[in-house]
């Protein structure tokens, strides 16, 4: 029973209202007009047996990975940013991985949940979007790639960092991203690349391997457009494939967790 | 075989040179001065069995715990801040903790070591005071105290946060205080608290509980001179007293470990 909400209307949502349609499965999109202002989490879950490496691994590799909150083994309750919320079924989508292979994309995880398991919400570029719309930098996110950038590796796990790109409209605006984003420490903070995206292992901006957004599909960069790469909090899934982890749970990119926590709210400065 | 350095001396070393000093016990003070402009850390090194809890204990509370370094169980080589450094001599003052109580106060911790420890290094206020400097803010630190203020439990520790004081000159210093702090996320960020030491639970800032500078000793607080808290690397100590923890080893309050990065290379804009 999925309905249809405008743009406007998702942006309008509270946190708890929008989580409780998703719960319900009215809503199953990606989220990037959900609730305005509000910070939105990518979700990693590991048995406890690989939580200390995956927390050292996140601790390391701050920009792809910066941590929102991490649950107690067990409790699907993220108590930090939104204790009322249930991560088992207030993400539009997920995905299981077993072996580094991908085995599943449900909508609701609770039937693969146990006791022993501990859930990572790691900040999501989609945040501090709002923060750029509300400086008037001009934007459009274009994909989401694999880098060559390698990963500071952590106990079992090591891979590469995945990254989002947006075009930004001029210099100046490109200026005034670097300079929003990097007070959002929460959310990825500064950029990790600007430019020329082979210097990163990118062949074409608009061929990602990962992710394109619909409304991306078939348009070009622009000349005076100028291309800024942040990490992104789908690099713990191509960690599991690359470290071949034996079980993991995460978000589907782009259907992500919305939090309680204002995107300012966790802003430095 | 100790040997005298003056201010200057201890300021214009390099860090490799100060740790060497450190390493052969020629020096064995306090570090307030040693190596102008470097980072320095706290230290808190713990069994893998507690390395887990205590992680997740510092990500949760990054104002006294905000981390530098993690070494892999049994390497005592902070490998992203010093490679070259040793973490069992190049501090020049530790202490052991059992069922959290002080045992010893060694000038190295080559016989404590084992295979399954984990050393964590925690920023230091230490660090940001060249950033405070740099800037013309005038101010003293006037001590180290317990505070009244919880830190997040994580697992099975718990207990409050250690705060430092910096009286800071007048109004203008203590905006530009918070702002210089705030940039400085990697070694505490903005202060926990400013204005009245009773609201945090503490009944006098002459009198810390914890450490008091020599320098300082039955001096007062003018009239416009503002007290500054901010989060203290020390917090550690006080969750292995409270929690009672098995086993730990941290550094001596004040006696620091010295970083091969540069404050201002850690911080945010």
């Amino acid at each position: 029973m999925e309905r249809k909400f405008s743009y406007e209307e998702l942006a309008a949502m509270n946190p708890k209202e929008f989580r409780s349609i998703v719960r319900r499965g009215e809503f199953v999109g990606t989220t990037e007009a959900a609730c305005r202002g509000y910070a939105q989490g990518n979700l990693a879950i590991l048995p406890k047996d690989w939580a200390f490496e995956f927390l050292l691994f996140a601790q390391r590799n701050p920009r792809p990975c910066a941590l929102l909150d991490i649950t107690e083994p067990g409790d699907p309750h993220p108590k930090l940013v939104a204790p009322e919320a249930d991560l088992r079924t207030d993400l539009p989508k997920y995905r299981v991985w077993r072996d580094g292979k991908l085995v599943d994309e449900p909508t609701d995880i609770t039937a693969y949940w146990r006791d022993d398991l501990v859930a990572f919400l790691i900040g999501c570029s989609l945040s501090f979007d709002w923060s750029l719309r509300a400086s008037n930098v001009k934007f459009r996110l274009v994909g989401i790639y694999t880098s060559n950038i390698e990963c500071r590796p952590a106990g079992r796990l090591h891979g590469h960092v995945v990254v989002s790109c947006r075009l930004v409209k001029n210099g100046h605006d490109a200026i005034r991203a670097v300079q929003v984003s990097s007070r959002q420490t929460a959310t990825h903070g500064p950029p990790v690349h600007i430019g020329d995206p082979a210097l990163i292992g990118i062949p074409d901006v608009h061929k990602p391997d990962i992710w394109l957004p619909p409304e991306e599909a078939g348009k070009l960069q622009k000349p005076d457009e100028i291309a800024l790469f942040w990490g992104c909090g789908v690099t713990p899934q191509k960690i599991a494939v690359e470290s071949k982890v034996p079980f993991m749970i995460t978000h589907s990119p782009s259907y992500m967790f919305v939090t309680d926590r204002l995107s300012e709210e966790l802003a430095i400065l």
